[in-house]
């Protein structure tokens, strides 16, 4: 029983006082420990962000003013105040709320977001529809300090600067991205942070300057360097006052009367605003404010303690990280590149035994890429360590700065495939089509964690572009491994006339669903695809039905890849592909939607039996 | 003959006066002004930096140090003193001198580069390897300021400046992008360029203020901010030294002396410098300094005069900028965004007379794509004109913002397929690959410029994402468009059995064949896919035999993804694919390329009749 948030919604936030708001905020903070303590979720950023989204809705009026949540796994008191607590018991699962901003699910969902560093541009094209348009609704872009270090945040400040429209942007600075945040552009923003507030005042000062006679030429120029380091002295969010924002602040995240009184006031302002609120990650829960890293996204855990239920141990990431430093101490040449997830690919132990040849780059997978081919340029052997759908994000960096100049960098996708619970915008379902079509690249796929360290190495040792894409859960125990060779497929079970060929980790599937057809009575060969790209097609052309089975979508995978290459050498067989659907695979169990795309052994075994028919 | 560029080599420009140099300079000038009359090429960015490529030839010791030019098309005057002018005559041609740097063509370019903002990533990169591997080479990255406007550069700058790493970029300050400069970091760095030259005094300062007792808390807060306010006051280049550069300049970038003396200060200096050099795009030719936009890149020329050979009018765009402002004075809700390209994309007409509703976001393509998201969530209907391979930028944008909410953006696509003579990085050969995978994404190309027309009023009402992709060149007339409707092909002309299906402009070519094999007796039917996605499957398994004609590589493309809709409806046919291979294809006349990999009339032909062969 909440006394406020029991019955909440938008409209009534917009009615209550500062104290009551308070309560509230305590409130959400309550119900989202107890509730993330069954579902998991994204927990840490969410308990930083109760206060500043009681404000904005006490100032602002959604869906009328759009306030657009960047990266978006902190909108869950968002939700939770905008209709939708009785959906909380259902986050992230199959047909339940999501766990980012959907405006498929609510009109106070703005804009989708998932990926890091949006929001400012989205905003800006808000702002200037409601220009063109006709309107004076609010557009509000709540962004984190750590997608600040993104590129795109960049070009949206640039833009949005220089524009002379009506335009929110409130830093949310928690001195994190996942993990501790890096680049210059974080010392600037700690440099704010620890300054003393300021709101008011600069205008003030500029109105004093501004009634400096201006004589021109020289003088101007003098009393105009004056006015900006006066400003820069008072203000120092002078490269956002640079970028064209009126920046104001730094302002207790944590204070409800202070937020307020900036909201009210900046809501009034014209032409683009940066305010800086400081908000603590974790807060108000003892174990997420002491290591908010860890409880940045979490399972069930014990709403007391915090003491978190056994997570499976993502194999294929332990396998990677022990297999890279066992490499890299082999080989002096060998870095590491990470874009603010060193816990999340695998590279923390990597970080602390070899600082100098490992970089965090921060949120800014494009660097990550030419970066690494600098280092290879330069001598180095560089692995970027990524999920498959921030990879998404250096797409032409992999085309134009490592493969046209077939620059050895090894990628290592981690979270391809089907990731599950953080839904569309994560999942890893495109990586084989945006990688195999590039010349130059190889791509391969480790069906358990013992062969990715054999494809490590192998990568390691190519001498060009190398991709190996694992996903976040590794469904086969392991076992041996045959030597890797370029383009080379693993024959796991023999079989005549028939094939089924499994990409990476679908091979246990695969498996169990041809011991079933065996069962039947019919005999296919078990091929574990190994390689993408290349695809050494003489190999299949013994086999006169395929099935060839893939965690990614069917156009650009590897089944269109291999009928395509056999149909190349005059092969008439045919080739059935098991993939992933044209369509944006939403949230959910990993394994459940695997099921709902005909990807589990079930599915395989229906298909392969539909297949192989007479 | 020119007294010093006769026999000139990098080594000897190490040893010249900076009176040689400054003859050398006006010498390659000229050299280039009446190479590039014959051959054409990028003119007025490199006859902007001749005498900053002769003072860092001077300064610097290439190939040992790395000189790495951001872009790369303004490197003919490097190539022209590192040993390659005898290839200026092959310029851009098949088989001859590149016109970008190309470090398989010389050792002395350190890095491939084509696209904009890359260098600095890649400079940090050669820089940390050095640092790892033992060397004391050094590293310079020359950078535009239009470059300045990528969030690549952006990301650069931030990692870079938290470096300690010796790292020179030169911030080539001509106020062009190849059109005008848009947004605060030009205003910014406008504001640089007109404030009096500072190279030596803040180290004076730094010393002096450094002197201060510091005795801690407030005290020494008060002393830092004093400080930063004095290095404000005397600098300008407070973004870059906000994000750890030592800024120095500005630099007049045609005097050779000064720029000597400073580059060889800042040779010595440690950690992260940005030299600010000015300079003017076509210094040197009136034609040029007066127009630089036109003369950004050139076909043949006079050399006196300045006049232009007549270049075929480019009409597909000339088509899209006549329907589409048609469009935009029928629907006030039609918008039109460039990243720097409003020229090359036929918007600057435009801009002119929509100017609310025209966006020229700079060389940040990221940007322009979820700027457009938001624009077309706020009910507004935008078209990004951009360049094929520039659209590789933002693919994930595409991905994420654009198809994963399914918003009704219009990708106007120029430069499709091949491009010619600007070579690996600018040819269009990916984008029926990168886009037809992704899920809500229509793909679409017109065989001709009237035929994009009526494509490009059906995207804007098509109501979700939506491309259409055409090359720079117009092989055919024009005609008679039928109209056009989701997933629809055109019959050309009729056939029984056996199809020629050509995508988009490929469709003159696949005629040409047709009709020679007709003549011969092979009745075949020829088909406008018009659609890339979605294929109506249905449609083409009438045929026997198909034959599919892409610009596009052959994985991920239409003929795949022709084959395996078919193969999915149970259709035993083969599809024969004649495409782009999996390389990266060279600079060289389009015609000539199309030929050499089979996409002409001839190639066609051939194929068609061994394909169609009883």
């Amino acid at each position: 029983m909440y006394r406020y948030l029991d019955n909440i919604d938008a409209s009534r936030v917009r009615g209550m006082t500062d104290g009551e708001l308070a309560v509230l905020a305590a409130e959400t903070r309550d119900f989202i420990i107890n509730s993330l303590a069954g579902t998991g979720g994204h927990l840490a950023a969410n308990l930083g962000v109760a206060e500043l989204t009681c404000a904005l809705l006490a100032e602002f009026d959604p869906p009328r003013d759009k306030i657009i949540w960047d990266v978006g796994h902190q909108c869950y008191v968002y939700k939770l105040l905008t209709g939708r607590r009785g959906g909380f018991e259902t986050l992230r699962g199959r047909g339940g709320l999501s766990g980012f901003p959907k405006p498929d699910e609510s009109d106070y969902d703005a804009f989708g977001t998932g990926h890091s560093s949006t929001a400012v541009s989205a905003a800006l094209g808000f702002a200037k529809a409601r220009d063109i348009i006709g309107g004076d609704e609010r557009v509000v872009a709540v962004v984190g300090d750590g997608a600040m270090t993104g590129g795109l945040a960049y070009e949206g400040l640039n833009n949005a600067g220089r524009s002379d429209t009506r335009l929110i942007v409130i830093l949310n600075d928690n001195q994190m991205s996942i993990s501790d945040n890096v680049g210059a552009i974080s010392r600037h923003i700690n440099g704010l942070r620890t300054s003393p507030g300021y709101i008011g005042a600069k205008k003030g000062v500029k109105g004093f300057l501004g009634r400096v006679p201006v004589i021109g030429g020289a003088l101007r120029r003098f009393v105009k360097r004056v006015k900006d380091g006066a400003r820069y002295l008072l203000v120092r969010g002078v490269i956002f006052e640079e970028l064209g924002f009126t920046y104001v602040g730094p302002v207790d995240g944590h204070n409800i009367s202070e937020l307020r009184a900036v909201l009210r006031n900046v809501r009034k302002m014209d032409g683009p605003v940066l305010v800086h609120v400081r908000t603590k990650k974790g807060k108000g829960f003892a174990p997420a404010e002491n290591n908010p890293e860890y409880y940045h996204s979490v399972g069930r855990f014990d709403p007391e303690t915090g003491e978190c239920e056994r997570k499976d141990a993502p194999r294929f990431t332990e396998a990677f990280a022990g297999t890279l430093a066992r490499l890299a101490e082999r080989d002096a040449r060998v870095a590491a590149i990470t874009a603010a997830m060193p816990c999340g690919v695998g590279l923390k132990e990597f970080g602390r035994r070899f600082p100098e040849r490992y970089f965090d780059c921060g949120i800014a997978e494009g660097h990550a890429v030419t970066f690494a081919a600098g280092l290879a340029k330069g001598g180095m052997k560089p692995v970027f360590a990524v999920y498959s759908s921030f990879l998404q994000r250096a797409y032409d960096q992999i085309v134009h700065d490592v493969c046209a100049q077939k620059l050895p960098v090894v990628f290592a996708i981690d979270h391809a495939g089907i990731v599950g619970p953080d839904g569309e915008t994560h999942q890893g379902a495109f990586d084989l089509s945006y990688l195999s079509h590039i010349p130059n690249m190889t791509v391969l796929a480790p069906r358990h964690p013992a062969e990715l360290s054999a494809m490590l190495e192998f990568a390691l040792s190519l001498g060009s572009p190398c991709a190996v894409r694992y996903p976040s859960r590794a469904d086969e125990p392991g076992g041996d491994v045959p030597p890797v060779a370029l383009g080379e497929p693993e024959v796991i079970a023999s079989g005549e006339r028939f094939a089924i060929v499994s990409v990476g980790a679908m091979a246990e599937a695969c498996r169990a669903a041809r011991e079933r057809l065996l069962d039947e009575g019919t005999r296919a060969a078990l091929i574990s695809a190994r390689f993408v790209k290349p695809i050494n097609a003489a190999f299949y052309q013994k086999y006169e039905v395929i099935l060839a089975v893939e965690d990614n979508v069917s156009s650009g995978g590897f089944g269109e890849g291999l009928a395509a290459a056999l149909a190349d050498m005059g092969w008439r067989g045919r080739v059935v592909r098991a993939a992933l659907p044209d369509r944006f695979v939403p949230h959910g169990k990993r394994s459940g939607l695997l099921a709902e795309y005909g990807l589990s052994a079930d599915g395989v075994c229906d298909l392969a039996r539909e297949t192989f028919a007479p």
